[in-house]
């Protein structure tokens, strides 16, 4: 793939970004001199935990839905992810006035369920296995003629993503590396395009859990390993890489810099406490990441995504 | 005492702003749609949580010592505030590369100790009674010839926390009320002096814990009343007003709405929630005003001044 060959121009994020500005919040960009010092660079933080809904995915959810015909749009949207596309795909529908339903697994926390309701949608539940969510999906589907937007496979979502990344490039000039988490590459993917297309001497990195490191091993073998063992507090990037994003974090991602969940821990608790913002361990990955990076990021102008700040405040990841 | 007879003048502000501007932080202004929806009205929140050290106590204390002569700054600065003036003062005495003397007693909390430090600070420990303490700092200013910054009963202290409100208004236009907590009274003399200066029909109303009540009461009275009980978690609200910032709210403050523990809390993690970002309860005390209010500000502009964001992770009030 050659820049002539991205999926997406720069004209296209540009026009997504049209398509969601009167429903995304154009998000701060944030800096802090002692994160600045424990980073050993010039940091930039774009804040998409002041996203609508508390995370990036609102851009991508909502180029979704308002990309919709009236015929489709009149029918719904379903999806099966529980956790942050879910919320945004449940507000983006709310703002068009179309029914969302999202599949949850039967085990799924209250606290999700409650949230994912809490922006209007209607919650299926199913057997907490891959092949009852698609099943379960397929039934809503032949039931209502929903559209099903997928998490990050799907290039309206790309596009979307990407819209953080241009704004940051827009509001914080001359970055020479941007850092953001990648779990299904949707963020990721939008990001690199993003980049490249903005300013290509700009470097992309991606931060990953050492615990779901496929990403990382996709890169590495040139194929898209998938997800095997999941456990990590970054909760957000427990899913394996999709056809569509994998090649373009191949093309256009510089390194995936690993990192292991005391690291995310300690990084998510310096933003705390020292930017005062609440962000959640995914966004916490990329801090994390930079952190660990510092050697070669020294001095650098640097531009970080946080992706989101939902976090359960009752069960917080230290004392 | 009119208008004409307030103790700062606009022109005083705004020369504040320019001393202390090379230094201090323009705070964001942020918003939140299910913040509105809760409070009924349509609110902009002053993130001096943002602010250097944490908390608008910089503005203050980084005019006071930027105020100082060469002879007089050179020869340092005392306090006995171990909270958010003492971190603020000894982070602007160290700018100005003079000595900060932290008079604290011996069973503060390490980890406030360890802050103070962390600026620079030296801390001279005392016993802990208000008498030890001022002899205590009374033997430091011997010693050394510091200057003693009071940590509101102080112009140039009023002046610096007035910046914040000055920005606001800068920052949001027409607001019709603007609402702020008050303890000892520096930054809410402030928010009412640039307030009344700056937009004389916006109304200033003040948020107080209910259990520390003593402002509330000074304004029924019409005369200073102390803090007798102090038992809040909005522990930077514990002062009894002072000689310079009592008239002030007397004269240019609408209204004391005083707010319960569990109202304060309520607010806190509300605001953690939907505006992710970290406010430390005497923030919220502002945020609960403004909700307890919420029949008579319905639907007006509302400036809130967010005061700080100094928290301690290991012990919140949740959970």
């Amino acid at each position: 793939m050659t820049a002539s060959q991205t999926p997406l121009c720069l004209e296209d994020i540009r026009a997504t970004a049209e398509r969601i500005g009167p429903f995304a919040r154009r998000t701060s960009v944030l800096s802090s001199r002692r994160v600045n010092e424990w980073l050993g660079c010039k940091a930039v933080f774009k804040c998409e935990n002041f996203q609508r809904t508390g995370a990036f995915k609102f851009r991508g959810a909502c180029n979704a839905v308002m990309s919709l015909s009236d015929a489709e749009a009149v029918r719904g949207v379903v999806t099966h992810s529980s956790g942050n596309h879910g919320a945004a795909l449940a507000e983006a529908a709310r703002l068009r006035r179309v029914p969302a339903h999202v599949v949850m697994p039967s085990n799924a926390p209250p606290v999700k369920r409650a949230a994912v309701e809490s922006y209007g949608a209607n919650v299926t539940e199913c057997a907490p296995t891959p092949s009852a969510r698609e099943e379960t999906a397929a039934r809503v589907i032949a039931a209502t003629g929903a559209t099903l937007i997928h998490p990050y496979d799907d290039l309206r979502i790309i596009a979307g993503q990407a819209t953080a990344a241009l704004e940051l490039h827009q509001d914080a000039s001359d970055l020479e590396v941007v850092v953001c988490p990648v779990g299904g590459g949707g963020l990721a993917a939008g990001t690199a395009l993003a980049t490249h297309l903005f300013d290509p001497n700009c470097k992309v990195i991606l931060g990953e859990p050492q615990a779901v490191d496929d990403a990382y091993r996709s890169l590495r073998l040139g194929q898209i390993v998938p997800v095997e063992s999941a456990v990590t507090i970054a909760d957000g990037l427990k899913t394996s890489l999709g056809e569509l994003t994998f090649p373009v974090i191949q093309q256009h991602v510089e390194r995936i810099v690993t990192v292991s969940e005391a690291e995310i821990v300690e990084a998510m608790r310096f933003v705390w406490t020292r930017m005062k913002i609440v962000i959640e361990p995914s966004s916490a990955v990329a801090v994390a990441a930079v952190r660990k990076h510092r050697d070669r990021l020294a001095g650098k102008r640097v531009g970080v995504i946080l992706s989101g700040g939902n976090v359960d405040l009752d069960h917080l990841p230290w004392g």
